[in-house]
C-alpha cells in the first residue's frame, strides 16, 4: 500500500476505480516479485548451466516521478534464472498534447488522463526457459478502459510451454466471456509481429485494448485474472524448464533471439514508443530490453 | 564494374550522371574494403587484446534483389580489429506509395524514382577504436539530389580522434564551399541526437541530403571528397587506436553503449525506418546493429 499511499495527492482526486485499480497493480507486482524470488532460491545451482556460485536473486526498487504529473516504481532483479527481469508500476497522469489526443479515446476534448498498470518483461538466463511479457493498465480520460495482456516467447522448441500457456489464458478468459481467448489471442497474434521480417515476436498469448463492456467491476475481474493467470503459468514453465542443460550454441542463438525482441521493441511497441515520446522515465520503459543481445 | 554492369538492364535506361554515380559508389567501396582488409593485415596479434588466435579478417559478399526493382551487395567482414564492419552499395528503382510521395521532394507526380548508394558502419573490437558510420547517395525523382555524410562514435573518450575525424571533414568542406562545413556539421549534431536520452550519438561528423547547387559536377566532386576523406580519417584512427590496452570493464562499457547505437538506428534512423518501410533488404539495413550489445 505503501506506493499508492505515497501517491495519495496525486490519486486523492480520483474515482475509487483509479485507487482500487492502482492498489491492485502493486498487489499483483507483489505477488509477481515474491513468485519469481522464490523461484531464485529454490533453483539447484549444481543444474543451472551457469557460473554455479550465483546466489539467488532479489529484487532491488527504485522510485521515478513523471514531470508532468505522478511516477512509479522498478523492481528489478538480475539473478541466476531470471538474467534480467523486471517488474514496473506506474500512475501517471496529466495532459496529453495537441498531436497525442486525436490518438487516444475520449482525450479530444482537454486531453487530461490518468493511466495505472504494471508491465513485466523477464529474460531469463537459460536458452530452454522462453522469455515473457506481461501488462496491464487501467486509463481513464472522458472514457475509462482496461488494456493487457502477455505472451511468450520461446527461444528454443517449447511446444509444451507454449501449451500450458495458452492453456491458462484460455481458461482464464473463459470464466468472463466466452468470446475472449478467440478474440485476444488474435490480437495479441496479430500486434506482436515483426513485419519487416514477416515473423511472429514469439508463440503468442492475448493482447485486449478498450475494454470498457459497461460492467466496470466484470471488467476488473477479468483484469486481475489476467495477470494472476500469466503468473502461475509463467511460474510453471519457469520451474519445468530452468535446469533443462544447454550448450553454447543454444545461448549463442539466444542471444540473437533476442534482437527480434529489440527489433520490436523499438521499431514497433506503442507503450515504448508513446513512453520515450511522452516523456516517460526512459530506465522503467527499456527495461524491457534483453540483458544481453548479439546481431552477428 | 561487376556490379554496375549486372545492374545495367535497371540502369540502362537512366541518364549517365546515375551510371557515373553508381559506378563511385562501387569505387568506393572497393577502395574502402581494400584499406580496412589492410588494416586486418597489419594488425599484431600479440598487441591485440582479444583471443590471439584470430587471423586477419576478411570481406564477404551477398548480392540481393528488390522486388520493386533493383538491389544491391553486402559486403560485410568479421575480423580482429572490425569486430563487424559492413559496406553496402546498392541501386533501387521502382515507384513510391501514395503516402511517402509526400514526404520525398519531387515525387509528387508518380513516384518514380531511381537511388543509389553507399552506406558503411563499423563497430571494432577494441573499445579505444571509436565506432563509424558514412553514407552517401544520389537520388532521382522529378529532382535529383546528392546526400550523405559520416559521423564518429567513441566509445571511451577520444578528443584526439574526434579531432582527426572533423579536421578532415572541415578540410574536405572547405575544398568545395566555405558554409559547408559550418552548416553540415550542425546538421550532423542534429540528426543523430537520442531525444529520448537527450544525449548525442558520438562526437558528430557532418549530415548533407538535398544537394543540388545547380552544378552537379562540384556536387558529385564533393560527394567523391566526402566518402574519400572519410576513409582517410577513419583509417588512420584506427590505425592509431587499435592497438591500445583495453580492459573487460572497458568492453562491458562498450556493450553498453552500443545500446545506444540500437536505439538511434531502431529509433530515429531515416534510412533504416524507410528501408524497413519499403521492403529493403533486412540483411543489408540491419548490418548497422552492433554484434553483440548489453542493456544490462
Amino acid at each position: 500500500m505503501d506506493h499508492v499511499e505515497k501517491q495519495g495527492h496525486l490519486t486523492g482526486a480520483l474515482s475509487g476505480r483509479s485507487l482500487r485499480a492502482a492498489d491492485w497493480f502493486q498487489t499483483l507486482r507483489d505477488e509477481i516479485c515474491a513468485g519469481f524470488e522464490a523461484i531464485e532460491a529454490e533453483a539447484d545451482n549444481t543444474r543451472l548451466a551457469i557460473d554455479n556460485r550465483m546466489k539467488a536473486g532479489k529484487f532491488e526498487r527504485q522510485n521515478w516521478q513523471r514531470e508532468g504529473g505522478g511516477g512509479g516504481q522498478i523492481s528489478v532483479m538480475k539473478g541466476r534464472v531470471f538474467e534480467k527481469v523486471g517488474v514496473n508500476i506506474s500512475v501517471v497522469h496529466g495532459t496529453f498534447s495537441e498531436a497525442f489526443r486525436e490518438q487516444i479515446p475520449g482525450a479530444e476534448g482537454d486531453g487530461s488522463f490518468w493511466a495505472g498498470g504494471i508491465s513485466l518483461v523477464a529474460h531469463p538466463q537459460n536458452p530452454f526457459v522462453p522469455a515473457a511479457h506481461m501488462n496491464t493498465r487501467f486509463v481513464v480520460t472522458s472514457k475509462a478502459w482496461f488494456g493487457g495482456g502477455g505472451d511468450l516467447t520461446p527461444i528454443m522448441p517449447a511446444e509444451k510451454e507454449a501449451a500450458v500457456f495458452h492453456q491458462g489464458f484460455q481458461a482464464c478468459c473463459d470464466r468472463h466471456h466466452p468470446d475472449y481467448y478467440t478474440k485476444y489471442k488474435k490480437w495479441c497474434d496479430e500486434y506482436f509481429y515483426l513485419k519487416h521480417r514477416d515473423e511472429p515476436r514469439g508463440a503468442g498469448g492475448i493482447f485486449y485494448d478498450y475494454l470498457d463492456s459497461g460492467d466496470w467491476e466484470a471488467d476488473f475481474a477479468f483484469t486481475r485474472d489476467v495477470g494472476q493467470s500469466f503468473a502461475n503459468s509463467y511460474n510453471r514453465i519457469v520451474r519445468d524448464t530452468m535446469h533443462h542443460k544447454w550448450t553454447e550454441a543454444d545461448r549463442h542463438h539466444q542471444l540473437v533471439r533476442r534482437g527480434r525482441y529489440v527489433e520490436f521493441n523499438l521499431l514497433y511497441d506503442r507503450g515504448t514508443l508513446f513512453g520515450l515520446k511522452t516523456g516517460g522515465n526512459i530506465e522503467a520503459i527499456l527495461m524491457s530490453l534483453p540483458p544481453e543481445v548479439r546481431w552477428p
